[in-house]
């Protein structure tokens, strides 16, 4: 029998998650029903989204509430190593909505994405072009409508998500601008992604900061985080802007409700538009869209930065890693 | 030399509108230069949205900050007295943002709309076929996506928009609610506006009555009043919802910043959009939208209703009658 370590949920985070609130257990793995799957987690993705449901009643469409004392749900990059179901062979990749483990046994339900023919290194399939990167480029394609010489604004600029958003948007013409926490990476986000100017939003005064970065205002704001900063830049839209609702990183770990932007006004009198998405709805379209970022990555007009940790010991500071800013590109734990 | 009654800002509103804000005084009307037309106005269309230019520093792309002591901005229906301007002649009708007065002499800027050919009633043309009835019609037709059988909500629904927008949405095959203030009026909406359920604003649990009334969830939001209903309609909406943003009467008259919604992360989970939108920014479509809308009140499948006052004494009074909900539909003061 193999023996499983998984990183279950000790108590729920309050606030900003810590190392604590996680502990690894050894769990044995059943035998296979007829129908299911084995599967070895290779890579796990650390997503800050998933602090949403950590929280006690916060199961929602998209997922249950995770409960306590059960390995904590995320995206696993997984390889099939036994099945006796129909649709899959030793071997496989999957790309899946698994638990932060080593091991995984399934029924394989809607959450698994399988990678037909694996061109590109695994760990590209939970960053670049997995959900984090296609999450950038669904975003921008589908509701950015870009033109040349558009301001894009990115926040969380730095992020797995952002770290893309700001290159593509780049790719696609416009001037871009990123905020990001202290100098340092706010120099990194220049010389290392590209953006054209960048914001430290710990600086004083957020609003003459996006003013200066964006002197011609904002054309496409691609939001990370929500909270106040969407209200500074609110106040700086163009007519016809398009926000895109991608994360909301600054209110996953609130106690208490965060008030949301007391000028969305704006949205009428500059005849503007904010779009939610889901970038796994997109499923269809995974193919051809990496084929597209692959040929970027490959020209060098998209690079790849990852913050990467070794091990199932590790997860939990990975997880945590993604509210303290330390995290530059993506954030990944190879098992 | 005629003499000309306007209502002047005599003081800005704190909070909500008074009477005593606005003063009327009489003005003579200057001889007409090179380029100019002398107007009488006809109707003078009274619009909660103005609110917004009557406090100091209030100016923004749309319109100035109302000087104090000058006559008010607003919307009229006006008819050319004499002309000495190549564009326009004796007895041209013209939608127009003039002034609350009885005579405009002007240069004919960009903000009038001069009606080619008067086929409806004169006050229809401030009402169901001016900016209020194009606004619920462009607002649904352009990003509403109504398929039928959606539930549509609309706030302020006895409103000037909302009294229209209830009906589009009906015509086009969905399932509407309104929202109104007390069973009165709550009732109307079902009799006289066709919603099939109505849900009083001042009931004690606004949550629980949109759950009641919305049981499939929330489609399209038709906001005309922004604030805390805007949260409480977030939590039920569907996947792909479009919220339209069409006004926000719960904020015009706050002398502090209404937060806004503390949920607005709904629109990614549920991968839903919001759009504002101007409507005098489709002045192209105007004549084509309004033989539309026309033939559906020949039909009878939208029914107007209109809040009617007299004379330029009580255009002060139709104003703040509009944030006390005494209207039910246009509100208008004829001259």
């Amino acid at each position: 029998m193999i023996e499983n370590r998984c990183v279950v949920l000790a108590q729920r985070p309050q606030g900003r998650p810590r190392v604590s609130d996680f502990k690894v257990e050894t769990r044995p793995v059943p035998e296979l029903e007829d129908g299911q799957l084995l599967c070895k987690n290779r890579f796990i993705s650390l997503d800050a989204g998933f602090r949403n449901w950590m929280d006690e009643g916060s199961g929602d469409n998209v997922l249950p509430a995770m409960p306590l004392g059960e390995p904590v749900m995320g995206l696993t990059l997984s390889e099939v190593l036994q099945s006796t179901h129909a649709d899959f062979a030793k071997g496989d990749i999957l790309m899946a909505r698994f638990a932060w483990e080593e091991y995984t046994v399934t029924n394989a339900g809607d959450f698994i994405s399988p990678i037909k023919d694996v061109r590109y290194p695994l760990n590209y399939y939970l960053g670049v072009l997995g959900d984090t990167g296609l999450s950038a480029y669904f975003g921008l394609t589908d509701f950015g409508n870009i033109q040349p010489g558009d301001t894009v604004l990115v926040s969380a600029a730095a992020g797995a998500v952002g770290s893309i958003a700001g290159q593509i948007a780049k790719i696609y013409g416009a001037r871009t601008v990123g905020i990001s926490h202290g100098p340092d990476k706010c120099g990194r986000l220049i010389r290392e992604l590209g953006y054209d100017a960048a914001i430290d939003r710990s600086g004083a005064d957020l609003d003459q900061a996006i003013a200066q970065a964006c002197p011609d205002g904002i054309d496409v704001y691609f939001d990370n985080v929500g909270g106040p900063m969407l209200q500074a830049v609110l106040a700086h839209i163009n007519e016809e802007a398009n926000i895109l609702l991608c994360g909301s990183v600054a209110t996953y770990n609130s106690t208490e409700q965060v008030p949301g932007p007391n000028n969305l006004f704006q949205l009428t009198t500059k005849h503007a538009h904010m779009h939610g998405f889901m970038t796994h709805l997109n499923l269809a379209r995974y193919e051809e869209t990496r084929a597209t970022m692959a040929a970027w990555i490959t020209e060098g007009r998209l690079v790849i930065h990852e913050h990467r940790l070794q091990g199932i010991d590790n997860v939990g500071q990975a997880f945590c890693d993604l509210f303290e800013g330390v995290n530059f590109g993506k954030t990944i734990v190879e098992l």
